[in-house]
């Protein structure tokens, strides 16, 4: 799969009109899918186990998107292969009154992934460029000084974000960015769907229609988000969403050449830890 | 199969010698055991779904076991059909000194699991009745005031669990307790193959053989955990590990049985719900 169809180049602006929702390369259905994903699923498996026997470098994987747009169940299909123990997922909703008392980053970097783990933010510190855009009533609440609070704080904003995350790469902590990208037709058949079934329609509140009515305040937040902090060292990447087989399918295809490319390897003793591992078979072969 | 030959029954007095680390129920080799156990995972995850849409409840596994014992990977494939979003694992190793600041059960009770959520502790606070019994040094490290270092601290320690667990399952928090019972040939048999396996040598150290001369401690430490801290609200089971496949049917039945009494249910809408369910797909409807 050809990733350039989907990464907001570092630099450039780009359109979401221009991405479509319901793109799925060369494949026509889910049947031919299926497959490929588990390749990828089993794949992911053992790349993270090499990367918690490395344990140098951690893997953020942020997933941004509308309501609906498949963010939990991608999140379950592709992490299916994974060791519970080197995955961890965090939802980040609205912020309680403790977390209104730090910093913007503060609740998210608390529980970013220690080495050797994939970290899954559902939602997460980008929340603070878009949902606090388009309703600036959130902004308000934030307990900002006033110098904070000019017109000039989304761009800060984006800054800081690209340094916090440049620090993090730095760092080893590996960053790939997923915006799932559903069309608005689509979100409505998916609600229509969940008001339907008795089993979802726990999980649906009146306020994700009306959350609807801000959809292009939402593109537009996205997409000055795409064209500030899509950087070389952490990229976005608008992934077609109308199909949910094919989203799974590209964002495990992406994580898994990303992984391939950290050249990940299982430790090599040194000498020393050799003569020790020596040892200590010695010892155990020598018990009564 | 048989929960009793395992479980703990609260106030009884157990002999791990009268356990056999080798017994495999009526299984007599691991291909019989596959399909059983896949048909577990597939269920675990199912309820893991409706305990979190009920979001009640929270269930807290805890692991406990000498090394080699299996608990990586009893975690990996138990949970294997889990959504990562709805589990979460902790390994406990030596406190740091931030935690050593704290009292002894403040670090795990950081990490208990939200409702909704299946928690896991890899080692948990038993260690501080295992651990840190076997080589008292470590207790010494504890800052505790001295009206606490006393001889009565093990009965102490084991009052304080059970209060803090019967609080936590009051509060909704579900405990099941397992300890993986190998033995120590097996072990020595599991710590050889660690030493000539390249990919899984980096997990070894020789401490790891050292510690093995205080098996017995270990043992005795364990029956006395197991004969004060089994109770009728967090039972302790003992598992059969020297056959991994066994360990990991018998734990995945376990679990399944214990969700299954929970009597889990997908929320029901009260009719106000429903009121704004139907507005709200009116409102879809009428979308232009």
């Amino acid at each position: 799969m050809n990733h350039d169809n989907f990464l907001v180049q570092p630099g450039s602006k780009i359109s979401l009109k221009k991405y479509d929702p319901k793109f799925s390369d060369n494949f026509s259905n889910k049947a031919e899918s299926v497959g490929i994903l588990e390749t990828y699923v089993q794949k992911l498996g053992k790349y993270q186990d090499v990367l918690y026997a490395q344990n140098t470098y951690a893997l953020l994987i942020i997933f941004q998107a509308m309501d609906a747009a498949g963010k939990d169940s991608t999140i379950k299909y592709v992490m299916s292969g994974v060791n519970p123990q080197g995955c961890q997922v965090f939802s980040f909703k609205s912020p309680s009154a403790e977390e209104l008392d730090h910093d913007y980053l503060w609740r998210t970097a608390k529980s970013l992934p220690e080495r050797g783990r994939i970290g899954i933010f559902n939602r997460s510190y980008y929340e603070e460029v878009l949902v606090a855009r388009v309703h600036p009533e959130i902004l308000q609440n934030q307990q900002l000084p006033k110098s904070a609070l000019n017109n000039n704080i989304w761009q800060q904003r984006f800054t800081e974000i690209n340094n916090f995350e440049k620090y993090l790469v730095a760092n080893g902590i590996v960053i790939l960015k997923f915006f799932l990208h559903v069309s608005k037709e689509e979100q409505k058949k998916r609600f229509l769907e969940r008001i339907d079934l008795p089993e979802k329609n726990w999980k649906f509140s009146v306020s994700d229609v009306q959350e609807r009515q801000y959809w292009n305040d939402y593109m537009n937040a996205y997409e000055d988000v795409f064209n500030h902090t899509s950087t070389s060292w952490a990229p976005w990447y608008i992934i077609p969403a109308d199909r949910k087989w094919f989203t799974r399918l590209a964002i495990a295809d992406i994580i898994c050449t990303k992984l391939q490319q950290l050249n990940l390897k299982y430790p090599t003793l040194n000498p020393e830890h050799q003569k020790h591992l020596l040892q200590a078979k010695l010892m155990l072969e020598q018990e009564d």
